[in-house]
């Protein structure tokens, strides 16, 4: 696990800052569930990979509990239980830290940072377009370029091998192998299920389908599958949704795929994931759960959502050397020349404070030249020093520290003085 | 552990936002660390109290980590390693959730939320109140009234046991002891470790000893100790960051009580708690701690820091009834009036939006009616119906909610006219 310094900090919280802007534009209501939950309650759907690499533990009572993976599973927790009665669709949004057990490698640690959005309540194509143009906005704002979203739909995949009768937890390690691009091992599995030399010849064609036009590749899709009644539905269900995306305005690029499936086990509809061209990693991913909510003891609710990697999209933001946008503001470096100023430095620093400028004091009791020094380095805009004899005249003296110029200035026109030099510089 | 639902997670938020920016405008820098640290690590000065309640287990490796019960230690070790050649002072900010396994009760729960301070490499006076300061204007920025500091200096007590030939390790026990106001508990003790009757009879009196007013409250405090000379520079200690306080214009209660320990160990200088009358748990508290650094490795390095408790405050705003100060802003509902609109109806959420209007999208699929009952119920302030009527004329209809009122605009003026008619409203 890793600690963030200031610069790092800095980026992770602009990131946090645009996503939690997004959720308010779209409506969006945080929610803030624990890191320790029940262990069963994470792992009934989370999947076996991610599973195994929990941090389980047992509790000073005795009780099995984990830190989150993930957060869906959280939500469906309280949509099923305290907010069961709340008139659909909800909104729900929330952000923070989670765990798991991974090797470290580029962009995956041990502990790290999402913001979450879940659409509750609706089955709509537009519901699952909510999710991705909420999620290209995000992209948009911080800045990132050449990204797109890799598509498919887990109903094609689960329509086809429910077909061939192969059960639901059957598939599952299918769907992890496919997730892992494990496509041989996937195929494999499926022949040791004795499914029909058919559905392996579907398979093995939709598995080589990548297209980045939305009638063109879902025919491709339909035609391949078209023995499979669901997976016939579950095209349909993508090519709505995609269509609607792009004409209600939104733009970026997509790869359909239709033998994409996610680790996580509770996706039934429309999934994705977003990428850039310098990382291997997702920086986010989504999907249409409509059976989880029902299984945590709710009533049948369909919903879709999504996750971003906060501290992925910093990474691509560095990759791609996005700078945060940042409003420069004044800050200024508070200075008494002797121990006997100190009171009066520290008033002075909370009456300009009180006007919402940054202001730190000299607290080491340097040196003029030395805090000076200090204030240079930290960056401050200007400096205020407080020394005996302009305080007889209630003045002290005003530094503009980029052009070293100063002069003296009257204590109360000191947060005017430094916010006019400042705009002028 | 407790979910926040959306009015609890604002307030939660609206408390750290502000604690965000106290740290701006005092110059603290946010780091993150991370929830799980070395159990080692954490231990080693946190008090036998929380030791014995941290969430402690071994990771997959055979590590014994634990979730951090507290931030100070985290922070010590980044000074100490990744920062140690920084150029002091340091301000370090840092907020998140801790955890400690304690039995619920109104304001203590297991997992819980700090914003913490710390001000990293002076030993003076100006710094201690640093730290008193904030905290004070964090308080009067929340709003919160009556509040008071209780105030102690562990060099008092510290002190007058080291005298006494009581070493740090058998002293630690008995500020466990004093923390929770078990004074007979401490006494025997220290009859059991054979300390003077002098000695005895001096504590006696520290324990009845709480006054508001600094000079005399010190002064009696400097009477009884008048044998120990560590303890009479630490009340001298605790006087000049009372008057530097004061003097410097600040104004709050306190209440000084020389008795008072804290259970972490780690504090050597100033402690404080700060308290409102409507609970009985502290809403935060700090204190100097001079030699943690050089423990976790570092250069000797003095720092003193605060905690604020996050979850605390919000419940102390709900005990005086403050609500959070949150800007009103319009809040627009968009529902295409049938299936064939809604891409257009998508599409004039996402202009509004761009503008940086909030806007929710009918995605249930219900008629015009139940619609808007929806956002009633949500308290949207306007809505936009996509009617084809209109829209044949590059139209939509936009509803003032409350004064339920509609009219057609054109959707290029749509931004501009729910900012007008928010306003006037």
């Amino acid at each position: 696990m890793r600690d963030f310094l200031p610069e790092q900090a800095k980026v992770m919280r602009y990131v946090e800052d645009l996503a939690r802007k997004i959720a308010k534009l779209y409506g969006y209501k945080e929610i803030i569930t624990p890191v320790v939950e029940s262990y069963e309650l994470l792992a009934v759907k989370s999947g076996e990979e991610i599973r195994e690499r929990m941090y389980a533990f047992k509790d000073l009572a005795g009780r099995k509990v984990a830190l989150r993976p993930e957060f869906t599973a959280s939500i469906a927790r309280v949509v099923a239980t305290t907010l069961r009665n709340e008139p659909k669709p909800l909104r729900l949004f929330c952000v923070g830290s989670l765990y798991r057990y991974d090797e470290p490698q580029l962009g995956r640690y041990r502990e790290f940072w999402q913001s979450n959005f879940e659409l509750i309540g609706s089955n709509k194509p537009e519901a699952d377009v909510e999710i991705l143009t909420l999620t290209n906005d995000l992209m948009q704002m911080v800045g990132l370029r050449n990204y797109w979203f890799k598509i498919g739909h887990m109903g094609i995949l689960r329509g086809i091998l429910a077909k061939e009768g192969v059960k639901e937890e059957k598939q599952n390690p299918i769907m992890q192998r496919l997730d892992k691009k494990l496509w041989n091992e996937a195929l494999k599995m499926l022949e040791e299920l004795k499914v029909s030399e058919k559905c392996l010849e579907v398979l093995k064609k939709l598995i080589k389908i990548k297209g980045k036009e939305t009638p063109k590749t879902i025919n491709e899709i339909k035609k391949n599958v078209k023995d499979y009644e669901e997976a016939i539905a579950a095209a349909e269900n993508l090519e709505e949704i995609l269509n609607l995306t792009f004409e209600s305005g939104a733009k970026f690029e997509v790869s359909i795929e239709p033998a994409f499936a996610r680790g996580l086990e509770y996706y039934t509809g429309m999934i994705f994931e977003i990428f850039v061209p310098e990382l291997e990693i997702a920086l986010g991913g989504g999907g249409r759960y409509d059976k989880l909510i029902e299984l945590f003891g709710g009533e049948p609710t369909p919903a879709v959502g999504v996750a971003h990697g906060i501290d992925r999209i910093t990474l691509a933001m560095e990759k791609q050397e996005i700078k945060p946008k940042i409003t420069k503001e004044p800050f200024v470096f508070v200075i008494p020349i002797d121990d006997s100023l100190k009171a009066k430095a520290l008033e002075i620093a909370s009456q300009i404070r009180l006007k919402g400028i940054n202001v730190e004091v000299e607290v080491m009791g340097r040196k003029l030249t030395k805090a000076l020094q200090d204030a240079d380095r930290k960056g401050a805009t200007h400096a205020v020093i407080v020394a005996p004899k302009e305080l007889e005249e209630g003045k002290v003296v005003f530094r503009n520290m980029q052009l070293r110029i100063q002069k003296a200035v009257e204590i109360e026109k000191l947060p005017n003085e430094i916010q006019k030099d400042f705009g002028d510089t």
